[in-house]
């Protein structure tokens, strides 16, 4: 069996303990730190969970994958993702090579910053659009999303390139301008290392831009053009929004 | 302190280990069932985290929720809640008031149907657009969020209402019918206790409402206009979807 053990936003403590369980009885473990950022080391999680554990590399995740679904035959494999598993397509292509090969497989789930945002942000989850990520290589993609989700007055969470290196809100920023220059204007909220030691500020993306967020991993909810009240008061009170958000209550 | 502790998709052990240690050096714990169903007793949860636990009723957490935030102020207070915290607005409202307060307060996350729904379906997180409640109080509201997601190809998550009682997948059809008999024809995904013994099929809504889904809690995904090849191939493996699918392809 293949299992598909979410480790969480942060740290070794963001397991669940259903998939702490798993990983203890497993015969063998991986963990994979490619689809996103994640802060305890190989080592910190072999002691949490009491054996060796071994690293995934892309190819692996990837070309190679079918070497681990065929490991899974006859073996109890878990494999460790960061966040929730199969938010990123890598993990439903190993889940879909599983079926094909006869091997069963299942997902233990866990936080994820598809969720952790609402919180974060206090905007209400039933009013974000479409998702997009902001990558290195320049693209009018998430200035499209944002756009078909204003349409709909909905936010748009944009995620931010991890590779080569992880980007920063003001580079992601600097790029969605670049593209088109209005969406400075545009209200937004920057957030850092969401389940720990949080950074979350709230302005124009012109002004969102010279925040200092510190470490990443950062992300951006793009805001709807109507706000309701409590998504204002919470932002007030918890990302120094700026007065005249007022102006976009509904 | 007031900590808002998310218990995740299904039953205690779906607590992350943050939380867990959280609610065990807490002063006082609470537990509340009114903004999702939760598959552990208090007196299961009391046994895992070594302390009594009082439960919460809406009222509590709504109208009376100063008297908990009155408490944090010189205690630390763990609020016990199904799923990851602040997905629901009565969330946020709390911590609004404990900031109006001076009450310190923070969110440990776990697992939620937000992002759980991405590794049950195989759909792309990226694709999905806002979320909408089928309610008992028969609403236009959730045909118009499905419409507006398909015109931006977007894949809709339906959750379904939980008071006076959990509404099954068939009866959320039928009020959508009684409103617009065409969603009939729409494509869709339903979802039976995502985290536990899921099932999960697809086809149009009009298959799906006679299919027998089990147990409580229901969801739904409408689908987009079009799908992606790694969507289709998912969905039939692990949702058992029609070969008509693939005239919908990308």
């Amino acid at each position: 069996m293949l299992i598909l053990v979410g480790l969480g936003l942060w740290d070794i403590r963001d397991i669940s303990i259903r998939g702490l369980e798993a990983a203890k009885k497993a015969d063998k473990v991986y963990v994979e730190y490619y689809t996103s950022l994640f802060f305890s080391s190989p080592d910190e999680i072999a002691e949490k969970i009491g054996k060796r554990v071994e690293v995934l590399e892309r190819k692996d995740l990837e070309e190679d994958c079918i070497k681990i679904v065929e490991e899974a035959k006859n073996k109890n494999i878990v494999i460790l993702i960061p966040g929730d598993p199969m938010v990123a397509t890598t993990h439903s292509i190993l889940r879909v090579e599983a079926k094909r090969r006869g091997v069963e497989s299942k997902i233990i789930h866990s936080s994820s910053i598809m969720s952790a945002v609402c919180g974060a942000t206090g905007l209400q989850s039933y009013r974000f659009g479409k998702t997009a990520t902001v990558s290195w290589t320049k693209s009018r993609a998430p200035l499209d999303v944002i756009e078909a989700n204003r349409k709909i007055d909905a936010h748009t969470l944009l995620l931010l390139d991890l590779h080569p290196k992880p980007m920063q809100i003001s580079e992601a920023v600097d790029i969605l301008a670049s593209i088109d220059s209005r969406v400075l204007n545009f209200y937004a909220v920057g957030l850092a290392r969401i389940g720990e030691s949080s950074e979350v500020y709230c302005d124009t993306l012109s002004k969102i831009r010279d925040h200092n967020f510190g470490a990443t991993p950062h992300c951006i909810v793009v805001l709807a053009p109507k706000l309701h009240i409590v998504e204002y008061e919470y932002l007030s009170l918890f990302a120094n929004a700026p007065k005249e958000l007022e102006q976009i209550l509904k």
